[in-house]
């Protein structure tokens, strides 16, 4: 997979994630340097082209520099269950039930990462997988965060809460998400755009919150809803 | 202004806003042919075309309808605070410096829309403006909100202050948005994509609030880190 970019690159080379070779412009500006010398630092293979090869490789506008890396290694739902553990942190999960758009799930993934979530949860089928924009758009986020690819998110919610982690499914409902105590083992649930959280997940998650609406249209973009709620678990859990 | 698509144009219809005509398929299924309906009771003009005919007149995707419109209508920033003081409540404000992005402008209308903002108010250089890629991302939102275009921004903070208002930059810094008081009027600067609220714009502003941050990445899409705060002025104002 080729991720592109700046800032994107930045990131990947901070994480651990597996870079097979970046290719940067012959005549690279400071920051792209930068970039260059970390990468030869940790022993990655650097190819130097010109501006119109470099665009040829690329699908968008490269900023100068890109990277190829192996697929998205996606995590299990126990890595992310382990990984709070290890914080010592109750769980803080979010599940994302069939968000087809990458632009919303890279929003989503970066939100994730700046909130301290543990992990994402997927579902294999009905949903975004992790392309290159969801790179892009999370701005590399992605290659600091747990995602697990799951076949049945029913089944997985079921299993998070035998874990003794809360399901709160986001959508229009009685309970606001500002009544709910998210110091406890947390996995917020977050529909797709259009649809929303999908019946079946909806009758399997312990409660249904919603986010207050004063206005005529009472729906808004899945990754705002997702940040909304994301963001009132961290007020929540924060100075605890 | 052409805007498309079933939820627009169903917003559109429920707002004041002036339809020069809608033009729909001539097989319209069930949704559209409310809309028709709808339209047609409110005396708009309805042409009714054939599939191939209205995707030459329109851009997209139409779901088989489309309306024309005049350009957008701003407001004033005084029929802001205006409309606040005829509701009784105390101004909320969302002023975005510099959102470049049609999704994301469109979003964070979505959200201020749905969160009972009293407006938005945008600059007019070095921003998107309102086309119909964000009445698209909007929801149809757009339709309910005031959204005034203002030559100078600090200009306009300052004579907010003048009114009361306590302006806040969303950016890096010492204080939390989960230590500030929204319950007196309010206007949060959301700054936009890359570059975050201008220095001048900053500057000008009452106080400088941050999100917590937990991750590497440490910076959220311009839209989800405007509907983070601008739902903390909903939370803070519930129930008051």
């Amino acid at each position: 997979m080729i991720v592109e970019g700046i800032n994107v690159i930045r990131e990947l080379l901070k994480s651990d994630e597996q870079i097979d070779k970046i290719i940067a412009e012959d005549k690279p500006n400071n920051e792209i340097q930068i970039l260059i010398d970390t990468a030869r630092a940790k022993r990655i293979k650097v190819e130097l082209v010109d501006e119109f090869t470099l665009s040829r490789i690329a699908k968008r506008d490269t900023q100068g520099i890109i990277a190829f890396i192996a697929g998205f290694r996606y995590s299990e739902v126990e890595d992310i269950l382990n990984f709070a553990k290890n914080k010592d942190e109750a769980p803080f999960i979010v599940i994302l039930d069939g968000i087809m758009d990458p632009h919303n799930l890279g929003a989503i993934i970066r939100t994730c990462e700046c909130a301290g979530v543990h992990g994402v949860i997927i579902p294999k089928n009905r949903a975004c997988e992790i392309t290159d924009t969801v790179y892009k758009t999370s701005a590399g986020a992605l290659f600091h965060m747990r995602v697990a690819m799951v076949t049945n998110l029913t089944r997985t919610i079921e299993e998070l809460k035998e874990c003794g982690v809360w399901t709160y499914a986001l959508e229009a409902g009685e309970k606001s998400i500002y009544d709910a105590d998210f110091t406890y083992p947390t996995a917020l649930i977050v529909g797709g755009e259009g649809k929303g959280v999908s019946r079946l997940v909806k009758e399997s998650a312990d409660e249904v919150l919603s986010l207050d609406m004063f206005g005529r249209v009472n729906s808004l973009n899945a990754s705002n809803a997702g940040a909304i709620a994301i963001y009132e678990v961290v007020r929540q859990r924060r100075g605890k």
